[in-house]
């Protein structure tokens, strides 16, 4: 008997959700639920409906994990509260600083509802901060990094959109290669916001916009380019269909730490993503813990989860029988 | 409160626990245990005591968690199935093919004594696993790669250690740089044995034995060479003591897996070690993973555990609160 999936909200996210519902034999998409009317919402998967987002709560009993795919600025602060009472749920909640908030609300609903919610689930917040927790458990004695990258910030892209003569942008996030180098030798490097990352920016512009303009506009931009060391290009709007469609991501968490009586012996772990497309990697992920979040919410473990809550077992499609016979 | 450790059998790895517990502020060290006279083995903690192995089981109320700390082929199948129903234990069995009958004798075991076993508690067996778990559930259309190194395998240099005319030998496994980035570029090769690593040994010879004949031994050693390229250095003992006294180790887990519709997009998802101490940083795993024992022991969680079975939170120094606001 399979899982019964169901998706809120069909963007990017969504997508990738029916795409890595696809690739797990154990699960079956039952409906995607919009706000935009459902005869509009094309979707990919031939046996599942295409629904309003109201006719959700009267179909809970026919989903079991309901996958919320909106954005973390509004929709699921709201959202994953409002469904976790009716539905076992996933979200990829991931504004880092109102986490703790969101956890609270989404606890109590969950509680109330007798549900298994997961939230900030993908690969950061998700697996890069599953690495970050076990790095630091084995070596408490140690310095944490994390760079992101070479990948697309769509934040960073949406910003520069706002620029008056812009078309169209493309914002990649760059590591620098000599800092990643300095820390895995283990050196500790202290390392300023410029000396981790480059921005790289590539943009249409107007015809006639001033292109020495913009370019300022984008090195000077506070919080997001002013601290960091960035290079922009203006290029054609074919030149961005053809080269910078893809939503590729990715980076590396490492810590380095010591051991031995006195501190004698240097350790470097090490983690590492390189995607092709981040909102398929990060459904992946949210995807595995949807089953977790079906297999613990049968067990009648409830409340709101993170996946520093949820024992790996839980995520795999083989028996535990068999993960310790071929996996361990 | 702190939690109370014993550790049974003070080889190596013995040490690497007792340094590890100086890094966790929330451990403290009880007692060694040894087979040995306790008189003759001189531990680094002024406050712990050096103990008969007799003595363990009447000590069992000082002590919250016993760490083992003997061999795979001999001492663990025996003795963590015998002390599992007087303690909460970790061990760190690595013969992967026994694991499955290592896991019933000790679960039965700890079940009878209500008591919380970990087994196969490192790196490989061990964070390695947890790797191929989590990569695995996230991205079911993929292949797994493994490689081990540079490091020292002392099975290896036991082995040319048994060769007639060798006074001292030491091995090291090293990956092959171009199946590594073959693997990392996502070409998926399907590597051989001798494809994916190389061997490296290190010989101090008998004055007047026969190098040559030597050579030939190590190189076409059933199962230990045979399948690898290897090279053999000759050197003297003073270079041994100076340059080969480390068991340093580490390695690479890469799965490469696809998503989208139709499998369009390719990921690469990797964890690597560079680990200056084998046996310290496997201690420094299993004391994190003491920890978890004796949480899950206090909220009843007993029986046989792995790695796999165990939520990252219980884990970590920090609480759920402190992990949710910072590490998440």
């Amino acid at each position: 008997m399979s899982i019964k999936i169901g998706i809120l909200g069909y963007g990017n996210l969504g997508r990738g959700v029916e795409c890595a519902v696809k690739h797990n034999p154990d699960m079956e998409l039952v409906a995607v639920f919009t706000r935009r009317n459902p005869e509009d919402v094309k979707i990919l998967t031939e046996t599942a409906k295409v629904c309003h987002v109201d006719q959700a709560v009267s179909m809970k009993d026919e989903i079991d994990v309901l996958i919320l795919c909106g954005g973390s600025a509004t929709d699921l602060p709201v959202q994953t509260p409002e469904f976790a009472q009716h539905f076992n749920v996933v979200d990829s909640f991931d504004t880092h600083a109102r986490i703790p908030e969101h956890f609270a609300a989404v606890d109590a609903a969950a509680k109330k509802g007798n549900h298994t919610a997961m939230i900030s689930v993908g690969w950061d917040p998700g697996m890069f901060s599953l690495n970050r927790l076990y790095a630091n458990a084995i070596l408490p004695g140690g310095k944490d990094y994390t760079f992101w990258g070479k990948g697309v910030s769509q934040g960073h892209s949406d910003a520069v959109r706002r620029i008056e003569g812009v078309l169209d942008a493309r914002q990649y996030t760059i590591p620098v290669e000599s800092a990643l180098e300095a820390v895995r030798n283990g050196e500790n490097p202290e390392l300023s916001t410029r000396q981790k990352h480059t921005r790289e920016v590539f943009v249409v512009a107007e015809d006639g916009a001033d292109k020495a303009k913009i370019e300022h506009e984008i090195k000077t931009m506070p919080n997001y380019f002013d601290e960091y060391d960035t290079t922009v290009h203006f290029i054609t709007a074919e030149e961005m269909a053809a080269s910078h469609a893809g939503l590729p991501h990715g980076g590396f968490v490492i810590r380095t730490g010591s051991t031995g009586w006195e501190d004698e012996h240097q350790h470097v772990v090490e983690y590492s993503l390189k995607l092709d497309s981040n909102p398929e990697f990060t459904s992946s992920v949210i995807v595995a813990y949807a089953r977790a979040a079906y297999r613990m919410s049968l067990e009648g473990q409830t409340g709101c989860k993170t996946v520093f809550d949820v024992a790996p077992a839980y995520l795999s499609l083989q028996t535990p029988e068999e993960l310790r016979a071929h996996m361990l």
